[in-house]
């Protein structure tokens, strides 16, 4: 690598937050697409990388890191950049609702999402159905949060995990493509909707909407992403 | 508080990590049971310190945490023991287990054990068929990490990861009571075996037996607790 940062990203995949947080820091990085269509992702040079086959995978100089979260929280450590530091009093704060966002919110989109991994086809329905509810509540209290407008949740500047939250709202807008989508309403959640607001026009979320075909309001009126780097789906 | 830590924790909840991890840690603590019969964890008292209602919760002077791994996390760092520090070379490993530990094992455990929360009461049982062999493979997949024995994985020594994992193979090896448990052999996954069979003899494990009822062999044969401060299921 000539950077210290490769990303292993596909377009609008979980990749697309690691990509936000490097931008907003500053970093540089190279990019490699993993081709979903050839199932790259299950080939084992990519299983290499992540034994469990899922986008992204970040190289550094400390090999590689895969989770979401885990990249997002290393980065900002590493970096001291966009999440509160060991020694601040909102450090606890910070990573309780970071956990909260990745094992809970983050884990119930993926059986939204992929609920023919969890159970039969034909009951897949009856799980979104059950999961719409969970997401719609979790939603408020993570309202409830940003209302409070701790530091790392604040309309006014970003944090590693408004990234997050915006680029899970999006997908809750936009997937699964053939289900309904109507439970999902940004204005229930009018904090949230502010701090999204305000990401929409950064330098970093303009970077990432050049590089995988976002449109101009990605997080608040999200259209399917056209790839000009080539789709992956 | 006369101590930094109170521990809001209900008998065999993913409290017991936290209690583990405070005693290894070698640090002073009160506890407060939860009394679920009661469901003290859905009572405004509570819900103030964690809206989700989750045990556990640990009262800090940075304020109440939640979430089992963000504790665990912001414990270990705070201490700096029992995970590898913020400028180690493990660092982003351990991360990446961590995190993988908290949003697909624990999760999908959790789907197993309340499955009636994410799909109707007459589907639950089909949710569980279809988590079980998730579970095999994220255990497998774990056992190839820790074959590996790296230093926040390893046989010799714990980490909070290590209990962290315990705790849930316990788990899984007990509940649901009612449920099919055959798919659960510790004998797969033949190095978390060993790093379990070196947790059970530590005065840390010996001291949650002791306050939780939990037997002899609590993570490679547990029995179901018996709690001398009071059941709370």
């Amino acid at each position: 690598m000539t950077t210290p940062y490769r990303l292993h990203y596909a377009p609008d995949n979980a990749s697309l937050v690691i990509r936000l947080a490097l931008e907003e820091m500053g970093l540089p990085y190279e990019t490699a697409l993993v081709d979903r269509r050839q199932h790259a992702q299950d080939g084992t040079t990519y299983r290499a990388l992540n034994p469990n086959g899922l986008i992204p995978v970040l190289e550094t100089p400390q090999g590689p890191i895969f989770e979401t979260a885990a990249i997002l929280l290393w980065l900002a450590d590493t970096h001291n950049q966009l999440a509160p530091s060991l020694d601040s009093p909102e450090r606890g704060a910070f990573l309780k609702w970071l956990f909260f966002a990745s094992n809970t919110l983050h884990a119930d989109l993926r059986i939204l999402f992929y609920a023919e991994k969890y159970i039969d086809t034909e009951q897949a329905e009856a799980l979104r159905t059950g999961i719409r509810p969970r997401l719609r509540h979790h939603l408020k209290v993570l309202d409830t949060e940003a209302k409070r407008a701790p530091d790392w949740l604040h309309a006014d500047h970003p944090s590693v995990l408004t990234y997050y939250l915006a680029c899970m709202m999006r997908w809750m807008n936009l997937y699964p493509a053939s289900a309904d989508r109507s439970w999902y309403q940004l204005a229930d959640t009018p904090y949230l909707q502010q701090i999204l607001m305000q990401l929409e026009p950064r330098p970093a979320t303009r970077a990432a909407i050049a590089a995988e075909g976002l449109g101009v309001t990605p997080f608040t009126s999200p259209i399917h992403a056209n790839p000009p780097e080539g789709s992956a789906i």
